[in-house]
């Protein structure tokens, strides 16, 4: 499970400059502070150009500005981060799964299955679905009817795809995630929930990610959409008839609902919470546990609710900003009457 | 997996008023915008008249007065949506699943399953527990032992009923939602938490939804209890001991604490989050992302939470709030000391 | 499924004072309002010392002075609720699962299953983990590779544990729950996210509870690390190199980012929301969905958020909020000014 690595395959892998031993043994990856004498590690953050001196790492990836004031050896990339993200897959100890299908794996007869897809134990694929090739599905599996997975996804055990999912290539879903699940559709009869059919189903683009137990809801008439290259975070909700635009990425916890369309290249930071059938633009940072309430239509970062406190203060400024209208109007009131006592007060704007 | 049905046919199902051919045939839903020449439309929010003259759709739901203004085909009902609702199951292309046992479910021999029953692959059912007519469990479920599951009941893949949870009928189950996990309950012992048996169970009433990876833990003592009609979204959490009233209906990633008691015809938007051991009275609407820390007694709706503003001007308005109370306090230090300046000075209130 | 004990057991098993008569036999636990004659109960709460005199129960958990005011059967203890906790799990419906493999489970050949280990149905084992003594497997759960079980853990059906996950001794697993997902990670090239192996693994102590669809991500170098005795509620986020110290407990719904490290006995309402990269010291309480977006280096109490209110009057808060900045600057400037026509005027702090 653990890989060794010279540092000069390392180097020409990346593309690198080399400024040490070509021969060197690398057997895995650690922080700077962590790193012993057979790790790499890197310099990103500035931050951390402290622990340069002290690291115990065989090697490093620096920039070249870094790497001048680092005596070890080091492999000089423009981007130690990137080339840190691109190396990282040849350490990963993640286990490989082998082609072919598990005699315990239910399949319909007409779902077709690549030869080269690992479909694991207790997997079951239902009529029509089709499986790419070198697709893996982890066990426990559900793949529902005319469901489709593109080529080279990678399912952990206990994903389910309902029926009429189409997931695009390279997909990555983690364990738990749920994609096709009716959305929360009902009409009001009289003060009585009455359910309506969720027909439409999920498209899902290439590259994406989808992290553990997140939940997807197929469309109410046209499919819930999830562009290229999207990362979805773990325990996040989207709702019937979202549209993600491409290369958006959001952190955990997040909650879209239904029908709201986000741009491409937004980031959602954890607990940000969208009202439906509102539009967020392209280019849009929410910060953390921010509540959006209507569209967004200038790029650029948002946030919303108040700043931690000790809990005695915070229940006082909880009690202020229930009076804040009226502080507001006392505060008019007495520029009114302070402009009337000082001949020479200006107005101030009432915002 | 696509329906064809007469427009004829419909109206006869609705109860509605025909206007145009009988002998149509319609095979599916969409929106104005969307719909195509073989599809059923609907006109329910007013906004969307505008696009009533450029619809393509092979006939549309209209009330009388939005039927007047339209020259196409209509079936004419006096709530649109409510029979879009009604008439969305016939085009559902969900797969039915036939009755009967797959091989490979594992079922406790004192286990009761009715035969007109459909069980899924990889299911297990435990000891004394109870299927009914017509139910359809999906594959991997688990059903524990001494629970039951009303007649027309349909559990989607991998749902988790633990021990002792009793369902109603016709109760919809989406996947990774799990009933019965044992709430968190633990006494402090000197600094370490000492787990408490959850020895309760959890009854669900008729007709009730329960989304996608939705958790309902059991009772600690007596049952946590769902009503009638109740309507449940993706990844809720409702701990031990709640009672949630009839026809009360959550939106995703709420979350209530446990022995918290929420009355009937509620609704709660996404994100909302209650504390424990408060009465919530019937008929309260909760914005979402709503911060609930009190009992509420009054019908009506609800708020909490700051809006939205770009960061820079966020982080102004965050700093502010901190310092509310000193405000608060020089505002009033003010008034006072204009009142004294200012002869006709009225007191203003002190909220 | 319903245990019956002497009440003279029951105090001999908790070494309590009993008062009344040692043979009445207790078919289980209530609370004070809803006990019956063969039921036992208990004061921890001085709420509810009211519903003492007509409390129907065969007898109850007492402090020594509340004993004083009852004339019915006790147990006298120093810790009623404590009491309560120790004895429950003796009238716990929870079925117990008798030693051995199921046949359908597919167990790699080179795992270590103790003998006194219980493997449910379709539970999946991968190479080289390691099941210890007593410890239980429900139904459909999945060890990944080289992932360890400690003595005595319990698992409910559908628990997922991916590859290098170390659970100690006693741990209990609810359903739905994930551990060693792949975290977040991912670097940024020209808009496009590049995925970074997360070659850490997860490390979780002794005596923890973890809780209905709760995820826990593994770390991308290192491991995230779950201290001893922490008690983790559903629905919870841990992001990849978070470290929870021990004895720390986490209502449901909490988000964690990643390398957050939090202390010990500290505790976390519900939908508490922390940033990524900071230090939470040992004993801090965080009030329900707080937003942490700092360190916290003092042990004590911390809330964020506003007071509920009903939305007509929220919507004035929630504007004025957004005026706090300029409100704050025109009250200095009228301070200013009435400090200029009034001449005993001091000069207040501005915060």
């Amino acid at each position: 499970m653990t890989a060794t690595i010279k540092l000069g395959q390392l180097a020409e892998f990346l593309g690198a400059t080399l400024r040490g031993d070509p021969e060197k043994a690398i057997t895995g990856l650690a922080t700077l502070q962590e790193a012993g004498p057979a790790q790499l590690s890197f310099l990103a953050n500035p931050q951390y150009r402290k622990y340069l001196v002290d690291s115990r790492a065989a090697a490093l990836l620096l920039k070249a500005d870094d790497a001048e004031g680092f005596a070890g050896d080091a492999l000089i990339v423009p981007d130690p981060y990137l080339a840190y993200a691109r190396i990282s897959h040849l350490f990963d100890p993640k286990p490989k799964s082998a082609a072919g299908i598990h005699p315990s794996a239910v399949i319909a007869a007409d779902a077709i299955v690549d030869p080269t897809a690992s479909i694991g134990p207790f997997v079951v694929i239902e009529s029509a679905a089709r499986i790419g090739a070198g697709v893996t599905l982890g066990a426990h599996c559900f793949v529902g009817a005319r469901s489709e997975i593109g080529e080279g996804g990678w399912l952990a055990p206990r994903v389910t795809l309902y029926h009429d999912v189409r997931i695009g290539k390279r997909v990555v879903i983690q364990s738990g995630a749920v994609l096709g699940g009716e959305g929360f559709g009902f009409a009001n009869e009289k003060g009585v929930w009455q359910k309506i059919a969720q027909i439409g189903g999920v498209t899902v683009g290439d590259d994406v990610e989808i992290g553990v137990n997140t939940a997807i809801d197929r469309g109410a008439l046209a499919d819930t959409v999830i562009g290229n290259g999207v990362k979805l975070d773990n325990q996040i909700q989207i709702a019937h008839n979202v549209q993600v635009g491409d290369h958006t990425a959001m952190a955990a916890c997040v909650g879209i609902s239904g029908s709201t369309k986000i741009g491409r290249h937004c980031m959602l930071a954890g607990g940000v919470g969208l009202v439906g059938h509102i539009e967020i633009c392209d280019n849009v940072f929410l910060t953390g546990m921010t509540m959006v309430t209507h569209s967004i239509t200038e790029p650029g970062s948002y946030s919303s609710g108040t700043a931690m406190q000790p809990a005695a203060e915070w229940r006082k400024s909880a009690a202020r900003i229930r009076q804040l209208d009226d502080m507001a109007r006392r505060l008019r009131q007495l520029e009114k009457r302070v402009g009337d006592v000082t001949p020479g007060g200006n107005a101030s704007s009432d915002g």
